[in-house]
């Protein structure tokens, strides 16, 4: 997931504190006009893929956002409004805002219908780039409940033996609370691979793993110079990751009225001036709804200690799902952050324009 | 998934009708004791693998059914009760019953609860193999709702970078909808292959794909005969093909306090006495509550539409996940199932036994 892989000889990149990281983070957001809420949505669902490790999800969004606030595709001081409920689920209109404003929000709400339901779903309008779909997925396991988040995106992937962009990347997101440890997460895009690792290994000069990403006629190629899209999850089983990309297109743009991912302007422009007209969706489920909180955190104990202790194949490790990004926010927690070069440029050129003090030194 | 390609030159196998093969396996079910809505629960799930031609959990399970019926594994006439319950979820005993019994119950649970809250889920307790997940999907959209259906199972799938079986094949599934046409309906094991590919593959003397099963010690193998487990979907990419196993494995087993995969007693016995303890999960949706249905609709086709005339590559098509098994449905329901040499073995023998006509000539 990194990009950060330096090419050996090279110095090593600048790290900034994650805390200062977040200061910074919020400044420019407020200064390029963002409500306070916001700058804090986003901020956190940036470092949440900063901590974790998920830097393709991190901050090194934050310039692509403040481009998009200040042009006008996303709106900086939104009014969310319900505009659709009924029992355990709801609509909620974001009124073109942040997609992490929205989709935290969304989470809570979620949470609060579970409270009172043992379930509750929120289909999201109007909305736009939420980054990490795990961050959605964690609110809700810090909340007590098991989360799911899903987003539709700009078309990227084909479908099975497909030949032109048709799925976004569409994640999906489960985090499962677990007392004394950190939360089961899974994270996932539905394409074989993210987008951005084409781009480290053209970078790089490095040939990609076999049938992962296709040329321009669907004809799969290990040369990143010719890849024009992604391959859905599961190789020659690809229609399960097509499968599993379109569930999350029709929860998140079907069920909402929302766009289609080939119909979702581009992420990076060039009009960032027009909402996208995103969809998300979001689930939380209460687990004593269904049986003791005892017997869930007894059965969660013994899944989790049963696969940790799993004997490898040679040379590898078994980990649950979150386990290599929970250790990679110890370390970050303490180390601080890496920085790649776009993002350090990125946020010189903002912190002047906007006269905030950079989180690391240069 | 078919386990009919015979080896050419033999003659072609005999084929029945989908009526005649559904009174046959009613009949057997109840000559065997099993209570009236066992037999057409059981039924109708094996008839859903028969028509649309999922054959690994169709009709050729009436076989075991029938054993695990006799032996007292699964209870004949068990007594289903809702054993916990909060707004729009509940947990539901299923006292040892089939698997299909208690799963449909589940569903229509689960969509009267989304009549009555938006969605409504049902966690599946003490219940045993259920067969193809799809058909308490397709369920809920013949409902008019969206359906969701997951199931854990004895452990034949290694962990991503593992050496060793530790979760089932836990498939998904998931049914949608649609104004004037069959259900989108995916249907998908989180493992790479179904094992049955591994034994037909093995029986025709053919190589498997690569990356698909492993050896003893987790190597990937291309031979069938070497393999002894399978892997999780995805190749390279198998942490999130193990990934979505442990979801199911949660939604299935943690939340139902039921067994773990690798705690439940083997499909295929020696043990057909003991029951089983498996849980299932399934959850229901009801598009009007999140948006108009018109708009939903509307969504539904232009996806559809658009998925079915993209362009595909050299050689191939593409499909909506369904559209390959409702269309094999349509050919068996007009030229009947094609038997293969098992099945008809098991139904002559059942047949014999129990004095029931067949639902073929020989």
């Amino acid at each position: 997931m990194s990009a950060l892989a330096a090419p050996s000889g090279k110095q090593l990149p600048p790290k900034a504190r994650l805390e200062a990281i977040a200061a910074f983070c919020h400044a420019v957001l407020v200064a390029v006009g963002a409500g306070k809420e916001t700058a804090e949505a986003a901020t956190r669902a940036m470092l949440h893929g900063s901590r974790l490790g998920i830097d393709s999800h991190g901050i090194r969004l934050l310039d692509h956002y403040v481009a998009a606030l200040r042009a006008g595709r996303v709106n900086p001081r939104p009014r969310l409004r319900m505009s659709a409920g009924f029992g355990a689920v709801a609509a909620l209109d974001a009124d073109d805002g942040h997609g992490a404003l929205a989709t935290y929000h969304a989470m809570d709400c979620a949470v609060e219908l579970a409270a009172r339901f043992g379930i509750g779903a929120i289909g999201v309008r109007n909305s736009s780039h939420f980054g990490p779909a795990g961050a959605y997925a964690l609110a809700a396991a810090e909340a007590g409940c098991i989360g799911i988040a899903m987003c539709n995106s700009d078309s990227f992937v084909r479908l099975h033996d497909g030949a032109t962009r048709f799925h976004g990347t569409n994640p999906i997101a489960c985090a499962v609370p677990q007392e004394g440890g950190k939360p089961w997460l899974l994270d996932m895009a539905t394409s074989a691979v993210p987008y951005n690792r084409v781009q480290l290994y053209k970078s790089l000069g490095r040939r990609l793993p076999d049938k992962v990403a296709s040329d321009g006629e669907g004809r799969d190629t290990e040369d990143p110079q010719k890849v024009e899209m992604l391959a859905p999850l599961g190789a020659d089983f690809g229609f399960k990751g097509a499968g599993l990309a379109g569930m999350v297109e029709i929860f998140s743009a079907v069920l909402t009225g929302m766009r289609l991912s080939f119909d979702i302007l581009p992420m990076g422009g060039p009009d960032l001036c027009t909402p996208r007209g995103m969809g998300a969706f979001v689930l939380a489920l209460k687990p004593d709804a269904f049986t003791s909180d005892e017997r869930f955190q007894d059965g969660m104990q013994r899944y989790l200690k049963e696969l940790r202790r799993s004997p490898p194949r040679a040379g590898a490790a078994v980990m649950a799902p979150g386990d290599r990004e929970w250790a990679e926010a110890e370390r970050r927690e303490r180390e601080g952050v890496p920085l790649d070069p776009a993002t350090v440029e990125a946020f010189e050129r903002l912190g002047g324009r906007y006269g905030i003090d950079l989180p690391f030194d240069r």
